[in-house]
């Protein structure tokens, strides 16, 4: 399982993943599903990912060859003119790495599924967040729906419906989604610590602030120790039944 | 879908169930989901279900049946000495009923399934709770698991674990769950008001009180509406993230 969001705020995008993957519950490993691009001036590219750890790495070293030697091979999403070329680019990546692994021979229906976060700006237009499914097609976050969540979502949604708000600022931002991880991590045992995040600032074009929340660190522990009683009184707050 | 929670309290047990049902989104009904059965002084039972509505209404009307003329049909749960025994009957009758579905030519797969929450007292007994698996085995509610979900148990987990408290009263109890039901609810549309309640004080051995909170209920809208502006000052109260 895996735990992932990207959110469009007016400050800019941010992004955090979880780290741990599992093939039932005896066979665990640390993966990161957090990928950046960035070329300074120019554009700045993020991709988190959820499903098959085989199709995302696939998918991810696709992307990254032709990055990597750009005049063999095209297209490359560092060459795109626009972020909608990107998440076709990526989109139709994400497409070849299924269908090469159902042609195979395997037959296991949606085992070979992938679904990927994409946000990033290019020079020249505004920054934007897209959501790419198995099949190869996507969506883009706007005014309505400012986020998307992948693989296990619904844990952490409540409190992103309620508390998100496109104007916060990167560092409330950051405790939204910590409060968001840490329901779900207490609920699924298939979403784990430690988290990577990113902090990408509007039209800076650099990939920004990426860092890693370890298990032990002190400002995520106090979060999920002061969100059970933030939400205590919270509760408290609301009147009491009587009816 | 469905969503219903049963709860052990120290002071009783809780029940609240919502009433819609759907097959897709173009086919919603409203149907009651909480069922009691009451003899005043001697014993008090109530479930809970979700699944295939064929089935539950089928395992409730079979109850109902034995129910209605004992001396035809056993073994009622009426008659069982004791909510094990009536656990044992109830699941019994789901079982039976599942096989009996699938049995008929038809092959759904796990179509005709249904999970059951039952809870309830019977005298010389304490109240006890238990979840009923549609493979007709059942677990029952301990000190570590005090509360049971059914349906579309996601969304509202994370305030139940963080919130539930075994000492807290029946007021505070219905607050809780109507926050837990209001996050299912604004994120599922399977899930729909009105919802009914049922509030069983320990030792009562009488149904206790049972209401219906409609869709235009004022404190459930003042819960639903109050509730976003608490989360919010709630967060607020974390510190914010520096790093």
């Amino acid at each position: 399982m895996t735990y992932a969001v990207g959110l469009r705020l007016s400050q800019g995008l941010v992004f955090m993943s979880d780290t741990r993957t599992n093939a039932g519950v005896d066979n665990i490993s640390k993966f990161k599903k957090m990928f950046s691009w960035n070329v300074p001036g120019d554009r700045t590219i993020t991709l988190l990912t959820a499903g098959n750890l085989a199709t995302t790495q696939a998918v991810v070293s696709l992307l990254e060859e032709r990055t990597k030697a750009p005049e063999d091979r095209a297209p490359s999403i560092l060459e795109a003119p626009t972020m909608f070329q990107v998440a076709r680019i990526v989109s139709a990546a994400l497409k070849e790495v299924i269908e090469g692994h159902a042609r195979g021979g395997q037959q296991a229906d949606s085992a070979f599924h992938a679904t990927l976060i994409l946000g990033g700006q290019i020079e020249g237009g505004q920054s934007r967040l897209f959501l790419i499914y198995p099949e190869g097609n996507f969506i883009e976050a706007g005014a309505e729906t400012p986020f998307f969540q992948i693989g296990e979502t619904k844990y952490g949604r409540p409190i992103l419906v309620r508390a998100f708000d496109a104007d916060m600022s990167f560092a409330e931002a950051v405790k939204l989604l910590l409060v968001s991880f840490d329901s779900t991590i207490k609920a699924n045992l298939g979403v784990g610590l430690p988290l990577d995040l990113q902090l990408y600032t509007e039209d800076s074009l650099t990939s920004g602030r990426i860092e890693r929340v370890e298990a032990d660190d002190p400002y995520f522990k106090q979060i999920s120790e002061g969100w059970g009683d933030a939400l205590k009184s919270a509760l408290e707050q609301l009147p009491d039944f009587e009816g």
